[in-house]
């Protein structure tokens, strides 16, 4: 751990409390405006693009194939393995250090890897494989119980002993910015069992975060809570649109389907777990007692990382719904992996992991609209003298994230998207 | 349709009753004794590889691309679109013909071309984007529903309304002949909410089968049950293991999730739509009504296919466990379709789409041991007075499935897998 990389800083301009700093360095996909598509990493308001740094030599020494970061994804290169990646953050942050001239002096070559951030499209950083959902918030599970089932009794018997999850679709998986038609589906009016086909009247967002997996397994292995941070590369921040009343006719038993597949939403760029790793904190604490294979390997496992929501309506200014954190998961990421493969389920380097809704104890925190009009039981008010119940078309939400401590600050973007009307 | 295609005959010996007679043509990818990999049909014992026969100029007049059944997967091929698959299958029939001395004169040709099918290795035929697992038997459901709820009431409300499904996982699809070992996991006690972590013992098969997409659609396009023929390329039998004390536990509310991504079979050829148009049957009837969207395009939606599920145990002779016709199912794969792309979710080539269990009307046609044993209330007795309530450590399961009429017969060979014992 490098804490005092936090005091570097860069030749390149970067804004107070810019989610970018020199010390942060995550990594993307962005594609210029002739359509060619190349890795890149994130400083201030600039990417810089590892394509034009690994052709113009800036990056040698590093075990770097030719064209490694001219793919469309980043999972070749993240396939690469751990010391590859520690190695390109290091020559990076030399690189763009204030004291170092190597590319700065050099304009053809600064004119060919930096990009103003808004002179490029942020891409899907990496192929996803599988995705799996967890539903890791204890204070979700409960507001969710409570509300469907009984209030004494919310959480199902198998909540505490183990991260309920269940597999997502990866296809309709979008990165931020990219926006989607409301889902259609079948839909019933309360304590009603015929269903009629019409747009969803209950869509809303779910603030989430993911993991994404840096390392493969072979089926038939396991990983423990103590490897498991072999087997991640990053972060983002993740929405998963729900239609909750497409859910509440269609997931039993077996889960939820359309009320999900039609769009999730991603923010664009990978924050690095050896970024993330100064936020370390303390995990809340687990009663009655996990089993063997799902106790944690350290007491600072979870992260403190500031969550928010923010819904923006049709011309109208962005509002913020709800402040909620990374660190108020029950079950931590390192958790989630080992339960994952506790059964010989095989990973892949890009598979994507998300979090399941982050709710916090407070009704300021909760992570969904679902929670937070409490099923639509008292609406939120908008400036202009609108409500909600659930998300209209029009309505923009995005997340935002970022963590900070006594130390410095670093931050994910946004998952940004807007609710188009049904087709 | 070519049903007098029946009739032809080819240069190449094939048993009586094989399951690859000239007219079934199905595709799959091999691999060399050398290692390579390439794109192949299956006629009688014999595996005709594409590559060769493209590179030595025998499918002149395809409008295929250099290389195309080099790849170690179909995918691409299958995105070159119907018309394309159509032309393949035709030239395929005319070379191998009877009557064709284009290739069966040509020794050294014959010989690039031709392999025994114990000569090479059958692969994965497709990468499996997204899979998606249906429930849509009805006999199942009701036998589930009665077991573990109540036989009065059997059929959740949503059940007739719409083809139930759920996302599996892709990373473990494993191919016919790749065994795997038996999955650990969170298991109670019956009526105990104190689960203990152990290998599986209810360790269970499902008779499925699949369909491989073979068109993509954008995000938020629909199929109708009309259009969803075009955008099927093939079809598989498939096993879609599970772990029932592990499922038990788990899948409330998301679903199933560990008791099933530990493994599930494919058999590797793929047999076409356009193979087997001949054995389209009609579908069972269908009350309630369905909405408008899952209307079937029509009366013979259905396909006949004989399924049989077979058990060898260690050392000793396999036995058949239950014979189950793909056309019991109450969802056909066109209403399957149109539901899952109801609410815009886009599909790709090389998607995966398994049935659910294949369960008949009588004990003798039920695809699960779950079923066959009615949860281990009714043992099954294998030859040398062994039982079985679930399957046990070196248990083989093999699946079997043809298309038989007064026209002809085609088959799907198998897929097979032995269960190893827990890690």
């Amino acid at each position: 751990m490098e804490t005092t990389d936090f005091k570097l800083t860069s030749w390149i301009k970067i804004p107070v409390n810019s989610d970018f700093p020199i010390y942060n360095l995550p990594l993307g996909i962005i594609k210029h405006k002739d359509g060619k598509q190349s890795a890149a990493t994130a400083i201030g308001d600039y990417a810089v693009d590892l394509s034009a740094l690994h052709r113009l030599g800036y990056l040698k020494g590093i075990a770097l194939p030719d064209a490694i970061f001219d793919k469309p994804y980043l999972n070749e290169f993240i396939a690469l393995g751990k010391p590859v990646w520690h190695s390109l953050r290091q020559r990076i942050k030399v690189l763009l250090g204030s004291d170092n001239g190597e590319l700065r002096d050099n304009k053809q070559a600064v004119k060919e890897c930096l990009y103003s951030i808004n002179d490029v499209e942020l891409c899907m950083p990496v192929k996803v494989g599988d995705y799996t959902d967890f539903y890791s918030s204890k204070e979700h599970a409960t507001n969710v119980g409570s509300m469907f089932r009984d209030p004494k009794n919310a959480l199902l018997p198998n909540w505490l002993h183990l991260p309920v999850a269940y597999h997502g679709r990866s296809s309709s998986i979008l990165v931020s910015g990219h926006n989607f038609h409301r889902p259609k589906g079948q839909v019933t009016l309360p304590g009603s069992d015929n269903p009629s086909f019409s747009p969803s009247k209950a869509l809303d967002f779910e603030l989430e975060m993911t993991f994404i997996i840096g390392k493969s397994t072979e089926l038939g292995q396991s990983i423990s809570t103590k490897e498991a941070g072999d087997y991640i590369f990053g972060m983002t921040l993740f929405n998963d649109w729900s239609a909750r009343d497409i859910q509440r006719w269609e997931y039993v038993p077996l889960g939820p389907f359309l009320a999900k597949n039609f769009a999730s939403t991603t923010s664009p760029w990978l924050v690095s777990m050896e970024a993330l790793e100064p936020f370390r904190t303390k995990a809340p604490d687990q009663q009655p007692e996990v089993l063997p294979y799902l106790k944690r390997s350290k007491a600072d496992s979870a992260i403190d990382i500031t969550l928010e929501v923010w819904l923006q309506a049709e011309k109208s200014e962005a509002v913020k719904l709800c402040t909620s954190n990374y660190k108020y998961l029950y079950w931590t990421m390192e958790q989630q992996l080992a339960h994952h493969t506790s059964n010989g389920c095989n990973i892949n380097v890009g598979d994507l992991m998300a979090s399941g809704t982050i709710s916090g104890p407070t009704p300021d925190s909760f992570g969904s609209m679902l929670e937070l009009t409490w099923n639509g039981s008292k609406p939120i008010s908008l400036p202009g003298g609108q409500e909600r119940k659930f998300l209209q078309d029009g309505d923009t939400v995005i997340i935002k994230g970022y963590a900070q401590n006594e130390k410095g600050r670093i931050g994910f973007g946004e998952a940004r998207a807007k609710v188009l009307s049904a087709i």
